[in-house]
């Protein structure tokens, strides 16, 4: 949890600082991301003022959940791209770099996009259990 | 867009195959990862067979934004990770492996997570006018 600090996407959706604006209702603002990871970049964000997904309303979150499918479908058409991601950072250890909740979708192409290496490992039995015995815990106390 | 054909997430919704269970709701099922990224590496699907989020019903997708604040909540307090990626891969090239649409949390630790390298390029305002247009173009057909 952080408490919220005005920044750039602050003054966007203020309309402080222009945007390539794509998409926008009541509680949602999508645009173009200006330092892409590939061509149709686009940003997905909350007006409400958050920092983190966690700290989100339930009603802000479904409102941008709601959205995903057809901006999707918006940048493949626009872009030609068959995959992509969809990542939302959250603190500066998982590459957040703007302190107010954002969804990317990032169209992947050969040569450009989300750069990623996946390392899993496994899942041990006793550690599953306690862990969803707390997950449980937490989601039935709020 | 691909036709869905079934896979072992189907086979964990109609509970032919055991998961370790997080949450449940009509419309979406949240779970374990079985290969985590790192400790507490959560899974969220919607029971809707679909391979892509850009396939997927605006109902679908909203119900599971709605439970994204709740279920990262839950990951943070039962892992004690500040920090999370939230991932949605679509397609081959971006990294899907079951085609099913699913949401991962991956909490993030100094020695585990997701490990990302962001090469951010710049945006030329012809083409970002160009995106847009096209984009709005998608979104008011929809």
């Amino acid at each position: 949890m952080s408490d919220y600090q005005e920044n750039i996407f602050t003054k966007i959706i203020k309309g402080e600082i222009p945007c390539y604006k794509i998409y926008e209702d009541e509680l949602v603002l999508a645009f173009l991301d200006i330092g892409p990871l590939s061509y149709g970049h686009t940003l997905i964000i909350p007006k409400e003022q958050k920092a983190q997904i966690d700290e989100l309303s339930d009603e802000s979150a479904a409102a941008i959940g709601r959205v995903l499918p057809r901006l999707a479908r918006a940048v493949m058409k626009a872009t030609g791209a068959e995959s992509y991601n969809i990542l939302q950072n959250n603190g500066s250890a998982a590459h957040q770099a703007v302190l107010h909740v954002h969804f990317h979708i990032i169209p992947k192409f050969s040569d450009s996009g989300l750069a990623i290496s996946w390392g899993s490992g496994t899942l041990d039995e006793q550690r599953a259990k306690q862990l969803v015995n707390q997950m449980q815990e937490t989601l039935q106390s709020q």
